[in-house]
């Protein structure tokens, strides 16, 4: 049993999901690993993390479309100090999550035929974020 | 420190939450594990995972009552091609998450007295959903 | 590789987020483990874990007006048995979920400077509160 662990930085440019599949995948291959876990965890609470399908860009923009209906830039909220986008950030950020697990086989992440890993920026001003990979395995 | 992996194969039929905590409380038994972590990945991008009550029918009924809602079926959707149903159950998977962990002691899961593990199927349609469990541990 | 496993418990005092960064953080330390992963599982189905921002309190009320708004109590629900809080408390644990992981690194949690872990209290009445945390690693 070894670990390995890194980090990837996504420069993002708005809203919108950003795929990162290929690059999880290439480090793994790097490392050698055939039967484990990874586990990621995106170190920002306005920024998160997803798996969805990455086959039709048209589902990657409802998704964030649902988003901004379900949780809308606004007057409404308490917070409001960090422009009128970060609240709802915040909310999104909730809804997706923070981190998750994809176990791994013969070297590969075990995601189905139409799974992709995203990083999902909710902030309207490019940012670099930051996303810890860990694998646990042999 | 040692590790075990299988799949779960669930049919279903239609839109419902299906339990399917004594499958892995099973497997994990057939390993002879005593500690560690079971994290389960579900392979798909209209069916999701989920901990909930296990006691009451009633509550699945209304959570799944609630996502209808949330993210309901009809022509706002860019992508549609799939069928009415496709959006909202790609919808209703970023909210609930593909993947899960839960700690193990004593030969097994340790879940609260009323959480069991439910596979979410968002589509109308029969499909066959393939869940991946990974065990870490001793 | 080792393994280590503990239980938090949480008093709570209605619907709140409850910071508990620092007793993980704590344990971890006593531990004596450097390099590994940290995964919590929450074992409840009306209260849940997050990770959100720990620096304006602000923030944490506006998640919980979201939550309140968008799964509010009322007599739409098939399950009232438990009192007008108890289903919005099952749905709200559903869009937030009961587990997470945290890489770790240097004998650290490696979340980012705003990133606090919380639990999501969704029942009005005091409750006591049990949460696994399990570390893999060395």
């Amino acid at each position: 049993m070894q670990q390995a662990q890194t980090r990837f930085t996504i420069s993002t440019r708005g809203q919108a999901l950003y795929e990162f599949t290929d690059e999880v995948a290439d480090w793994l291959a790097g490392t050698g690993s055939d039967t484990g876990l990874v586990t990621l965890l995106c170190r920002h609470t306005s920024a998160s993390l997803l798996i969805n399908e990455n086959a039709a860009p048209a589902v990657q923009r409802d998704l964030l479309r649902w988003m901004a209906q379900a949780a809308p830039e606004g007057d409404m909220y308490e917070h409001d100090s960090e422009g009128p986008d970060d609240m709802p950030a915040h909310i999104r950020t909730m809804l997706t999550g923070a981190s998750l697990s994809v176990p791994v086989a013969g070297g590969r992440m075990l995601l189905g035929t139409w799974q992709g890993l995203y990083l999902a920026e909710h902030r309207r001003a490019p940012h670099r974020r930051e996303i810890v990979a860990h694998f646990i395995g042999e």
